[in-house]
């Protein structure tokens, strides 16, 4: 009999009626001479709410208590789907977090998870229970409430999945699967079969927001394939998985875009040893994320740094900057905000040549200036002006030629 | 130093702000050299609105998961109680019912309180922790999450007092305390000082519902004394306690009124052993609760039986009992609706004869027609015509001398 792990997002159990719905799916799963566990999130809407109300209670929450309130979210919506389950006539029980084994550690918010004991879900397998576990969160050595951070519940499924060696993990979410490009943005874009946890981790670091990377940097390190596919249709989604010898053909899996970006660049930096560190040091004191970094070659002793952050972070970002840039004698700082990050993802790009040429290019004919280039082994990521990133990625797209079917045929 | 067991209901942390003022009253208990537990509530509609998603997804929703759903209202009332209260610059942890040691019986829903096991909580007071306790909950024997049904947090707030050997127990609510009438009704009605454990039942029974008659009996049982007083307010309240013997002095501690009743007579019923219990068998297997039963004295070899129920039940009540009429011979039903039923309540009477004559000749110089009386050692009831309710309520309160100052002053 075939194990198969699926796990629910927030809309997909959103209402009493989406809960029925999930309910008449893990019971046909079960059908289908299935064991099956489901991983829960809590309802759309709920732990934005709990999170509101703890901030109107307490300026900064305690983590204990915070784990505790958010980890409620979860517990109502597996108790829910349990009943539902049994209303329609099969057997369910709903399990939190500690209940089904899973062990973190004691950092509350941002858990990892050390270990799952999944005999008490065995059990209940064995006795033909659906077992309905809450995602996002586990417990702690001394048997506390923690919770993963946010996309945990992704992570419990492809953990669970991992320690019970299931035969599927499926990832139930309100999209049909990873794209070649945003729909929304690119009218032809095709869903993809079949990606590589590597693609889709650069996917994600590059604006495609389907998956937390976490939960992607776990499948990939315990080797659990999973399935992103619609809680709300009924066809196949996009298989994660290793990677395999035949994806090398596809030159380029996705395209993707990260709007509101900003640029800034420190001109006339000294060139010497731990220049950069202090730079970085400043920003990330003040908790802003930096995305692209790039240094351009030195021009005498001097060396030029541009990174990119979201255009929120500027002003902030821009001051924290200042007293830095004085003490390292720097010349000046140039920002722009309004750029766009477009990245090409793929890792049949360590097998052909020349895909850098290509894009660039495509992008040149187009009239399109580009700004910084970054690349990876897999990823090649340009911040070009924020008014053309659609028409960029439009014509990225068909350039590797996305859009005109699923990706397999589309090497050339 | 004392050690107090305080509990708050679900409209004294109906908000953020409330909580904030929950958490201001424990810290202010605390610095006033006390050990401090608290014991939460839901907060206000949380309840019933997860009862209500219960029944969306299922028609009769599983009872160990119902148990589950409804136990993370408490849950997160905790939380948040715990939050504000560290906010505040004092130190607090929440537990729930299971990891406050309150062990239960089996039965999901309904559960009783088998045992408490205060250990953890002593410990974390001895750690100057305030301890927020998940009311309305515990574990059964198997560790499963357990409710202990409507109005279960006063009784999880006296169970623990009681375990913990508090030297108070102190039910916050809406209300300043138990009063000698509804003060909506009678403009001049006192809060009562203090009041037996059987008076308040009585009293609960007779439509004052301040407390659950469960958590009443409980404190009775294991001599529990508390104190009913109001979260938005400073003022005493009202203690319930053994009945000492200058209680008795009181004739009457209150007036009460049950509205919406409705009266059923069913005539010339034979006077043989079993027919009472056949009848009410009938209306039981309908689970509707009937309220007072009268027997008239049997005119030659028949009887009368009347009884009371809530007026919403008496198309239901008649159509059960319409086989039950033919099958036992009884002649006809008769019944009214729009009736009430008013009670005064008092261990005073005990001890003090001619009481209920002197409530009889009140109501009949007020040309209050009474149609059933029922009497127990401590409480007389009358039914009478929902018309005349208020203003019967207004004379008998005013005949026991209730509204001129609080009850200890009364007797004559």
């Amino acid at each position: 009999m075939r194990l198969i792990v699926q796990k629910y997002g927030g809309t997909s159990v959103g209402s009493a009626e989406r809960i029925r719905a999930v309910a008449q799916r893990l019971i046909e799963t079960q059908r289908d001479q299935c064991r099956v566990v489901a991983v829960i999130s809590a309802m759309a809407g709920v732990t934005d709410n709990l999170i509101k109300l703890a901030h109107e209670v307490a300026p900064h929450p305690t983590e204990r208590e915070l784990d505790k309130l958010l980890a409620t979210g979860e517990h109502a919506a597996t108790a829910l789907t349990a009943m539902a389950v049994n209303a329609l006539g099969a057997k369910a029980v709903s399990l939190t977090g500690a209940e089904a084994g899973v062990l973190t550690d004691r950092a509350h918010s941002r858990a990892k998870i050390a270990n799952i004991s999944p005999r008490h879900i065995q059990e209940l397998l064995a006795e033909d229970f659906i077992v309905v576990v809450a995602g996002f969160q586990g417990h702690s050595p001394e048997g506390e409430t923690t919770t993963l951070g946010r996309g945990g519940s992704d992570l419990s499924a492809i953990a669970l999945a991992g320690a019970l060696n299931a035969d599927a993990c499926e990832i139930y979410t309100d999209v049909d699967g990873v794209f070649t490009c945003d729909p929304r943005l690119v009218k032809d874009a095709q869903k993809i079969d079949e990606v590589a946890y590597d693609e889709l981790l650069e996917m994600a670091g590059a604006g495609a927001k389907v998956m937390q990377s976490r939960a992607v940097e776990f499948a990939k390190k315990f080797s659990v394939p999973f399935e992103v596919r619609s809680s709300f249709t009924r066809g196949p989604g996009t298989i994660a998985t290793e990677e395999t010898a035949n994806m090398e053909d596809v030159v380029i899996r996705g395209v993707s875009i990260d709007r509101k970006q900003a640029k800034i660049t420190i001109n006339g930096v000294p060139d010497s040893a731990g220049v950069a560190g202090r730079i970085f040091s400043a920003i990330s004191a003040g908790e802003i994320i930096v995305d692209m970094i790039v240094q351009n070659v030195s021009a005498g002793n001097t060396t030029g740094i541009s990174f990119t952050i979201h255009e929120s972070e500027l002003a902030r970002t821009e001051e924290l900057l200042r007293p830095v840039v004085d003490q390292i004698r720097a010349t000046g700082v140039t920002s722009q905000s309004g750029v766009a990050k477009l990245s090409v993802v793929g890792i049949g790009m360590r097998s052909h040549s020349g895909v850098a040429a290509r894009f660039f290019e495509c992008l040149g004919r187009g009239g399109i200036n580009i700004q910084l280039i970054s690349t990876s082994e897999i990823k090649i990521a340009v911040v070009i002006d924020e008014a053309d990133a659609e028409r960029a990625a439009q014509l990225t797209h068909q350039e590797f030629g996305l859009g005109r079917t699923t990706g397999a045929r589309q090497s050339r």
